[in-house]
């Protein structure tokens, strides 16, 4: 058995309370943070530890991973009153999950290189049911000795690990990702949408069409739930829009124009006005499917 | 051996010239009518035998196939001056491989009909790499009993037949894979240009991406070809262009709105009159991607 070092975990999201549960499983030793105390609780009764705020996990650690939101979230949970920032030791490593912008990554590193303290950048990919079986993809960017020493924990979490490069190549790998998912769920929704109301038989349809060039993991895994309005997370879509902005964000400050992305982001901003941002991010559908498959026109 | 039927061949482009020496390779009996009598030459040295006209070809034969570029020229060769549909005797049967509109393919169908002529649509996909290696993708409508008629010829030329429905929905099926095409081939783009231009070592990035939820067959196919601004066909762009137009007229009659597709086509569009339609589809990536690679921004 690996001899796991003492570590801090803050966030208990839909993603971060799965991936805390798979290392307690795995036998490393775990202490918590997190503002709902209620939802560490039957992490508790597995063996963690809970303490009263981040400074104090960041005390009893040599290493600490977050999984939290959003860069305002990450920058409360280190450098807020209280913060990690003021208890992690020096040669003490810090393990990001969270998605966040690469140029926010990048200067929370900075601010903890000072104190001597490590960083790594390790956004997943995979949504919930990857976070929960333990087969996530890890996004890496750091110093490679960083990353040597992330991995063993990150190996519990995934089942692929890929290191980019140094601090926030991860999250540039990530805003990569999200732009790919935004431009391929979109397909499969206009897709389903227009197979749909030919009143073609759609699971032939899909079957025939995946093996070729139309052929993504976004068909073969969402286009038949999209068909029965069904979204099932899953990762959210609003946590999807919030990362196709760092994406926008990353492009535009390199005088890249992605206008399919544009689009997507239009879409999704107004799936989230109305209501729709904590379905999954497959939900896109619903911004070019007409509410139910119910009324389906034969061929005409 | 099985025995083929007299068959003729309409429409020898980088589609049609492969196909047809496959079924005469297959030992299928073949005639062939061609416009540009020079195309037939080296089938013609494989035992093809060349006819003067449609109509003079359709006299010859049971079966005629088509593989031509549009319904104007499915349109020409059946039912202008000399046409086929004035030498196709009663029984005979028309295999249209073209990709055109649905309402199309029904009108050329009824008025054959009314000849006692049979009609399967027959539109494929794989590009011209499958139709080399007989590995496409058949998407069929039609009778059931004419589609059994059909199938022989086609499974030489296809790994995969799939019936989908009456006459046009094989068209139908063709247009739904022509909008995933639209919008999986752009998010490749996009993400391309997004992780060249902040500097990332692409070929790790398409692999580690490939396995999840941003997979496709253009990221696998298609994403290292665009960073390296090379569009071997493939499959024109000209003719998605075209295909788009087909599925974006079937939505429009649907009340479906297309948003992804539409900007697709208008960025094709802009692509075709810069002169890269007869580039591969791949090459939408132009429209995103700054024209070189050679200028790779480092990580800021």
């Amino acid at each position: 058995m690996i001899a796991f070092p003492l570590t801090g975990w803050i966030g208990l999201g839909s993603m971060g309370l799965p991936m805390a549960t798979n290392l307690l499983r795995a036998g490393v030793p775990l202490t918590l943070f997190n503002r709902t105390g209620s939802r560490a609780e039957p992490l508790q009764q597995q063996g963690a530890r809970l303490t009263a705020s981040p400074r104090q996990l960041a005390e009893a650690v040599e290493l600490l991973m977050l999984c939290v939101s959003d860069a305002p979230d990450v920058e409360a949970v280190l450098f807020g009153a209280d913060g990690a920032a003021w208890g992690l030791r020096p040669g003490s490593l810090v393990i990001d999950c969270s998605t966040i912008a690469p140029e926010r990554t990048r200067a929370f590193a900075q601010r903890l290189s000072g104190r001597g303290v490590d960083w790594v950048d390790a956004p997943v990919t995979g949504g919930t049911e990857a976070a929960a079986a333990g087969s996530l993809t890890v996004l890496l960017g750091g110093e490679p000795g960083a990353v040597a020493r992330a991995r063993p924990l990150l190996a519990v979490l995934a089942s692929n690990l890929a290191h980019f490069g140094l601090v926030g190549a991860g999250q540039q790998a990530k805003a990569v990702n999200q732009v790919l998912v935004a431009g391929s769920y979109a397909a499969v929704a206009e897709a389903m949408a227009l197979g749909e109301g030919m009143g073609l038989p759609m699971e032939q349809v899909i079957t025939a069409l995946q093996t070729g060039a139309a052929g993504s993991w976004g068909l073969g895994h969402r286009g038949a739930s999209m068909l029965e309005r069904s979204f099932p997370l899953g990762f959210r879509l609003r946590l999807h829009r919030k990362d196709l902005g760092i994406a926008l964000a990353e492009a535009e400050a390199r005088g890249l124009d992605l206008p399919i992305s544009r689009l997507v982001a239009a879409l999704e901003d107004r799936l989230i006005d109305q209501g729709y941002g904590d379905e999954d991010v497959s939900a896109l559908a619903r911004a070019v499917m007409p509410p139910s498959s119910g009324t389906k026109s034969s061929q005409p």
